[in-house]
C-alpha cells in the first residue's frame, strides 16, 4: 500500500445524495460505452462485461474518473460454475457432501476473480418442497439443515478465508425469504407462511449463512404473508440486520424494487424506492434509483442515516474485497474456459452427486466385457448436461453419454439411436429403438428433462418425462433385454408411469461440463454411486407437496387409500370415525412419496447401526450451558466393493407445545468404507439442534424438556433410540 | 309452563364435578341400552338413535331419572337434508342464491326437530381452494364472502327466529378453522397460514356465522400454524369468545380431543382433555371426558370457572331450544321419508344449482320433439345423486336421468347404454355405445364422480373423470352425433382432456333426492340454468391451487407458457429479466383456470352494465360513520327466453399497505329477467366491505384511503369503474 486511503466513513462524508444513490445500485448495460458512462458517474456495481480487459477498463474509469474514485463491484450470477460447470446445486445436495459444494465454489471463485468478477449471486438456499417450481434446481432441496450446511460450504468456498484474496469473491445468500414457497410452484407467486414455519424452515439456512459471514443477502421477489420482501422491514432489518447482525449488503433481485408497484404496495417507482430503502434494502438491482439525471427519491424521503448505512455497507465490502488496493486483474492470466485440473474436480464431484434409485438383478455396474450395448433416448448423444443458470461462456459438456461410455468400455460394441424426443412424439422411432434393443445384450436408456425446463420462470404443472420418453421406456421394457435408465433432470420427476417396468435407474441430474465421463464412471463401476435424494420424488403431481419432515397430524394413516364405491356409512357406524378410513391420505395413492428424502442405493452393501454414547437423559441446564448428547453410528460394508454411505441422524421431539415435524435431519456424514471394513462416526447434538421456534411475536426459540426419538440410518432403514431432556 | 324451572345457574350450582363433565360431551352408542345408561347418568348430548320414539325415551330417562333431570341435546349430521336431500352445499353455492340454502335448512330443521333431533353439525364454511380435498363438497367454495352469505342463510334456516320452535334446530359452524387449507388437499393434514390470510380468508365466514347467532362452532381437526385447533386458546377463546362474543357452544370434532396426543402436543388423554377445555372447548365429541367411572381430568386440572362456563353454555342452548319445557316430539307425526312438498322444494333448488359450462351450437335445451335420444354413461341410470354426507335413512333419488328424461320427453325415443364405468375400463362397451350413438339424433352423456369419492377422508390426487368415462366421451365425439355431457360431481374436476371435443356441458353436481327430474327440467328448458361456479375448475391437477381472488404478484403474466427448448440466455439478454418469459406461470399451461369462479352460461342472452350512483370519491370519515358508496347494475335479457342472471360485484384495492387480492367478491344478486326485459340492481359498499386485515399482532382491521376498482358483471365479462376513498 503506497498511499494512505480514505476510510469508507471519510469517503461517505464527501458524497452528495445523488452520488450515494449511484453507489446503491447494480446495473447491467449491454453496450460498453453505457457501462463506462455509469462507471464514470460513480455507479456502485455493474454486471460483468464478460471480458477481463473490459472489466479492468471499467475499474480504471471508476477509480480514475469517477467523483470519489470508488472501485466497482463486478457481479455475475455464478451458480454452479463460470467456465467449469459443476453439477447443479440440487445435484450437489444429493452428494450429502459439503466438500462438493465448497470445491465448486473455490473453483468458481478462482475463475471469477481472475476475470474481474468479485461478487456472485449464489448460493440459493431456499428450502424447496414443490418440484413444480423450476428453481428447485438452484437450491439444496427440501431440508433446512442440509440446505444450511451446503449453503455454508458454498459461502466458505466462494469467500475463502479472506475476501481480498485473488481467489475469493463475495457470496450472496438468496432469496430472502420464502421464495420457494410460491403457491402452486408457480415462480414469483405469493407465499404465505406462519411465523413458526418461517423460522423453523425457511429462515434456518439464512441464519447459517449469516453465521458464515455471507457478504450479501438478496431479497426475494415474493410477497411473504402479504408483505413483499423488497419492502419487508421486519425481516430485512429487524431480523436480518438487528437480530442476526448481518454486516453485509442486502441486494434487490432484478427489478424487484420497481415490482413493488405491481405488488400493489407502492404507488410508483419513487414510492417503491423509498419503501425498499427504508425497509433495509441496500442495493437496488436494475438502476432505478438514479439514472444519472434525476434520482427517483429526494433527499429526506428516506432517513439519511439509513442511506449512509447502506453506502457504508457497500464501501466496506469493497474494502474487504481489497478493491481499494487493487481493483485490476491480470488480463493475460484470465481464464476463458475450464482448465484440466478444474475439469477433474468437476468430474469427481459429478460422480459423487449420482443417486442409484433402483438396481434389480444388479444390472449395474456394466461389466468391462459388456458385449453389445445399445444407448437410446434423447440424452444418449446430447450434451445438454450443464443445467440451469449457466451462461454462454460456460464450458460445454465435452462428451455425451454414448461417447463417454465408448471411452470407458473400449471392448464393448456400442451403438446408439435417439428413440424419443423431449418435445415431440413418434412411435416409429420408438419402434426402431425397440428392434435394436432385441439384438442388444444391454440397453442404456438416457432420458430426462432438458435444462431449459428447469430454472427461473420454468415452473411445470406436469413433471413427468416430457415428449415420448415414457413410451420409449415401455417399448424397451417389452423387449425383455436388460436395461438401465439414466435420468437427467433439474427437479424430482414423476416416475410412477414407468419405474415398475424398469430394473435399474441411475439419477444423474444435470452434472455439468464433465457429466458424460462421470456418468460413464458410475455406470461402469469406476465410481460407486453414493448420493441420496435431497428432495422427495412424489408418486404423482397431485401429491405435491410431499416432503419427509412434515408435521405430525392427528390422524396419521397406516396404509394408503383405495378407489372404491364402498365407504363406511356414518349413519350406521357412527361418528367415532377413527377407523383407518378416516385418516390423512388420498383415496387413489399409497402413502408417502415414491422415493423418500435421504434415499439412495450403492454397489456396496452397507449396514448402519447406532448407539447412544452416554446416559439416556440430559438436563436442560447442561444443554443450555453448551452440553450435548452423543451417538455413534457404525457403518459396515459387507460387500466386496468399497463405497460411500451417507449416515443420517434424525430427531423427533415427541411432545412439544406446538406440533413438530415427524422427524428432522440434524446430522449427516458421508463416509467411505472399503470392502469388508467398517467405520464409526460420532455425532453430538446441542441445544440449537433440539429446540424449535414458536409463533410468539416475531418468533421465539425454545428448548422444551421431554422425550426425543433419535433415528440413525442410511435413508432406507433406521435404528431408533431415545433420550430425555430433564427439566433441571 | 306449569312448574317453576330451575335456572341454568341454579342447576349448575347443584352439580358435582363429574356431573359437569358428563354434560360436556356428546357420545354415540349404537346399542339402545348403552345410550339409555348414558342418559340416566347425566350425559349432556347423544347422537340421534334414528327413531323418534327412541329419542323420546332417551329424553324421558334424562329428565326423569338422571341426577338433575337435564334434557339431552340430540345431534345428527344433517348437512344437506335428513330425509329430503337437497343439492350438496357446493352445489347450493353454485346457485348464488341464499334462499336455496335457507330453504334447505328450513326443510331440514323441520324434518329433524319432528324426529327429535335438535342439533346439527352444519353448515361447513371452510373456504376451499383445493379441489383434491374431498370435503369441498360440504362447503360453499373458494370465496370467503359467498361462503359467509350462504353459511349465514343456512344458519338462519336451521335456527329460524326462535330455537324453541318445533321447526328449529341448533346449527354448528364448522370447522374452526383452516381445515380446508390442508396441505396437498389431504384431509386432516397440517395447515399453515399467516395472520392476515387467516383473518381475510378463513375467519371471514365464521365472523358472519357468529353475527348470525350460530348456536355452536366446531373445532377443526387440523393443526393451524403448529397449534392444533382443539387446543388453540388464541382462536377458540381470544378471538371467537372474547373478540367476537360467541355465546354458544364450542364443540369438538369426533375424537379431536384425543388426537391431541397424535398431534404431539398432549402426553395422554388426560393432558388432551385439560388442554382442550382450558383452550375454550366446551363439548368433547366421543365421550372421553367421563365414561361414568373415572373422569380423565381431576377437579382443579382446569380452572373451575372455565368448566362452569362450558356447562352454562350447554344448559343455555338447551334452554333456548325449549327442551326444559318440552323435550318430546309427537312420535306419530315424525316423518320417516321426504314429503311431497319438501320434494318439490328440493327439485326447484336442484335446478337452480346447475351450471351451464358450454353450449356450442345451442345443443341444449333439447326440443320437445327430440327424436332418437341416446343416454349413455354410468350416470345414465344411476341413482347416486345424493352426494356426500347423507345417511342410510335419507330418501333416495327416485328417478334416474334416463327415467326423468323419459317423463319430460314423452314423444322422444329414448334408449340407454352404460358405455363406461366409474372404476373399471372396457373398450367393448364404449364401442357399443358409439355404435348406438351413430343411430341417434342426439346423445346425452351422463358421467361424473360418484358420491363415494368426495366427502370426508376422500381426497383424490387425480381429479379427472374416474374409470373409462373420458374414453367414452371421446368415442361419442368421434361419431359426429350432437351430444351434451351432464356432469355429476362433488368437486371441481379436470375437464381438459375432453372439453374441447364436447359441444355442451351441464354441470349437475350431486343434486339430491330430486336430481333426476331437476336435470330433466334443465335439459329440456323447463328450467333455465342460472348457476355460477363457486370454485375455479383447474386446467390440470398440477395447477392447484388456482383461485380467482389470489394476491397480486410482482410479475403477473400476460400469456401462458410454452414448452420449448428456447430460453432467453441471461448472459446475453442480461439480468433485466422482466420480459414476459420471466412472469408467474407454468411453461406448460395457459394462464388461469379452465373455468373461473363466477362463470356460468344461460339459455338466455344477458348483458350487464354498471354505473356509479354518486360521486367518484368518498371520505374515510363518512365511511367510518356508516356511509357507503353505491352502484347500480342493469341486466337486460335480449333473448326470447326468460332466465336468471347472477350479477357480481368485485372490488380491488389498488394500493394498500399489504398485497391485496386481484379482486374480491363483495356483492352478488341472482335476478330473474323475463325475455326482452331488464332489471336494475342497487349495491352499496360500506367500510367493512372495503377494509382488510393486516398481520399486526392477532390481526388488525384497517381501511386505507386510496383508489378502488369496482368491476360488475356476469362472471364472464365485466365493466370496470373506480372510486377513491379520501383521507379526511
Amino acid at each position: 500500500m503506497t498511499k494512505q486511503q480514505a476510510s469508507p466513513e471519510q469517503i461517505l462524508a464527501a458524497m452528495t445524495f445523488e452520488e450515494k444513490l449511484s453507489q446503491l445500485q447494480i446495473v447491467w448495460k449491454p453496450k460498453d460505452e453505457d457501462s463506462q458512462h455509469l462507471a464514470r458517474t460513480g455507479a456502485g456495481a455493474l454486471f460483468w462485461p464478460a471480458d477481463a480487459a473490459k472489466t479492468n477498463e471499467l475499474q480504471r474509469i471508476a477509480v480514475q474518473e469517477s467523483p470519489h474514485g470508488i472501485p466497482l463491484l463486478i457481479a455475475l450470477d455464478i451458480v454452479h460454475g463460470q467456465f467449469t460447470i459443476f453439477p447443479t446445486p440440487l445435484a450437489q445436495a444429493a452428494s450429502f457432501d459439503p466438500d462438493v459444494a465448497e470445491v465448486d465454489a473455490r473453483v468458481s471463485a478462482a475463475e471469477a476473480r481472475a476475470t474481474g468478477v468479485n461478487w456472485t449471486f449464489s448460493p440459493m438456499i431456499d428450502v424447496s418442497r414443490d418440484p413444480r417450481w423450476g428453481r428447485v434446481v438452484e437450491g439444496f432441496g427440501e431440508d433446512p439443515y442440509l440446505t444450511g450446511v451446503l449453503g455454508a460450504a458454498k459461502i466458505r468456498g466462494y469467500q475463502g478465508e479472506d475476501l481480498s484474496s485473488t481467489t475469493s469473491i463475495a457470496a450472496c445468500a438468496k432469496h430472502f425469504v420464502g421464495y420457494s414457497a410460491a403457491e402452486g410452484g408457480r415462480d414469483y407467486n405469493t407465499t404465505d407462511v406462519s411465523i413458526q414455519r418461517l423460522r423453523n424452515v425457511y429462515l434456518e439456512p439464512f441464519l447459517a449463512a449469516v453465521k458464515n459471514n455471507v457478504a450479501s443477502v438478496m431479497a426475494s421477489f415474493n410477497a411473504l404473508s402479504g408483505v413483499p420482501m423488497h419492502a419487508n422491514k421486519q425481516l430485512l432489518t429487524d431480523v436480518l440486520k438487528e437480530e442476526w447482525k448481518h454486516q453485509g449488503i442486502v441486494v434487490a433481485d432484478a427489478g424487484g424494487v420497481g415490482e413493488l408497484v405491481e405488488h400493489g404496495v407502492a404507488e410508483d417507482i419513487s414510492d417503491a424506492g423509498r419503501l425498499a430503502l427504508s425497509a433495509g434494502l441496500d442495493v437496488e438491482m436494475g438502476g432505478a434509483l438514479f439514472n444519472g439525471e434525476m434520482p427517483i427519491i429526494r433527499e429526506g424521503d428516506v432517513d439519511p442515516g439509513r442511506i449512509d448505512d447502506a453506502v457504508l455497507r457497500v464501501l466496506k465490502i469493497k474494502q474487504d474485497l481489497g478493491l481499494f488496493n487493487n481493483p485490476y486483474v491480470d488480463e493475460n492470466a484470465a481464464p476463458v474456459t475450464a482448465g484440466e485440473e478444474q475439469r477433474e474436480k468437476a468430474r469427481e464431484a459429478a460422480a459423487r452427486c449420482t443417486v442409484l434409485l433402483k438396481n434389480d438383478g444388479q444390472v449395474l455396474p456394466l461389466k468391462k466385457q459388456a458385449g453389445r450395448v445399445l444407448v437410446v433416448g434423447p440424452y444418449a448423444d446430447s450434451k445438454d448436461h450443464l443445467g440451469a443458470w449457466v451462461q454462454y461462456f460456460a464450458t460445454p459438456a465435452g462428451k455425451s453419454i454414448v461417447e463417454s461410455l465408448g471411452d470407458a468400455l473400449p471392448d464393448a460394441e456400442i451403438t446408439t439411436l435417439r428413440g424419443a424426443d423431449f418435445y415431440t412424439s413418434d412411435p416409429a422411432r420408438q419402434e426402431e429403438a425397440a428392434r435394436a434393443a432385441k439384438d442388444a445384450d444391454l440397453v442404456i436408456v438416457a432420458v430426462g428433462e432438458p435444462s431449459a425446463l428447469s430454472g427461473e420462470a420454468s415452473s411445470r404443472s406436469d413433471i413427468t418425462l416430457p415428449g415420448d420418453q415414457t413410451a420409449l421406456i415401455h417399448r424397451i421394457a417389452e423387449t425383455g433385454t436388460p436395461f438401465a435408465v439414466v435420468l437427467m433432470t433439474g427437479r424430482p420427476l414423476i416416475l410412477s408411469d414407468w419405474i415398475d417396468q424398469c430394473p435399474a435407474v441411475l439419477l444423474a441430474w444435470h452434472l455439468g461440463t464433465e457429466a458424460g465421463p462421470a456418468i460413464a464412471d458410475v455406470l461402469t463401476g469406476t465410481a460407486n454411486p453414493g448420493g441420496k435424494l435431497p428432495m422427495s420424488f412424489p408418486r404423482s403431481v397431485g401429491q405435491i407437496p410431499v416432503y419427509y419432515n412434515h408435521d405430525s397430524t392427528g390422524r396419521p394413516a397406516r396404509h394408503g387409500g383405495t378407489l372404491t364405491s364402498e365407504q363406511p356409512d356414518v349413519g350406521l357406524t357412527g361418528p367415532n370415525n377413527t377407523d383407518d378410513f378416516y385418516k390423512s391420505k388420498y383415496l387413489d395413492l399409497d402413502l408417502g412419496p415414491l422415493f423418500d428424502f435421504g434415499f439412495g442405493l450403492s454397489y456396496s452393501t452397507f449396514r448402519v447401526e447406532g448407539k447412544a454414547d452416554g446416559p439416556a437423559t440430559v438436563s436442560l441446564s447442561s444443554l443450555k450451558e453448551g452440553g450435548s448428547v452423543g451417538f455413534t453410528a457404525s457403518v459396515s460394508n459387507a460387500s466386496d466393493v468399497g463405497g460411500d454411505e451417507v449416515v443420517q441422524l434424525y430427531i423427533t421431539d415427541v411432545r412439544a407445545s406446538i406440533t413438530q415435524p415427524v422427524r428432522r435431519l440434524r446430522r449427516f456424514n458421508r463416509v467411505h468404507v472399503p470392502a469388508g471394513q467398517s467405520r464409526n462416526i460420532a455425532f453430538s447434538l446441542y441445544a440449537d439442534d433440539l429446540g424449535f421456534w414458536t409463533n410468539k411475536e416475531a418468533g421465539e426459540f425454545v428448548l422444551e424438556p421431554g422425550e426425543f426419538r433419535v433415528t440413525v440410518g442410511d435413508g432406507s432403514t433406521f435404528q431408533a433410540m431415545a433420550f430425555t431432556v430433564t427439566d433441571n
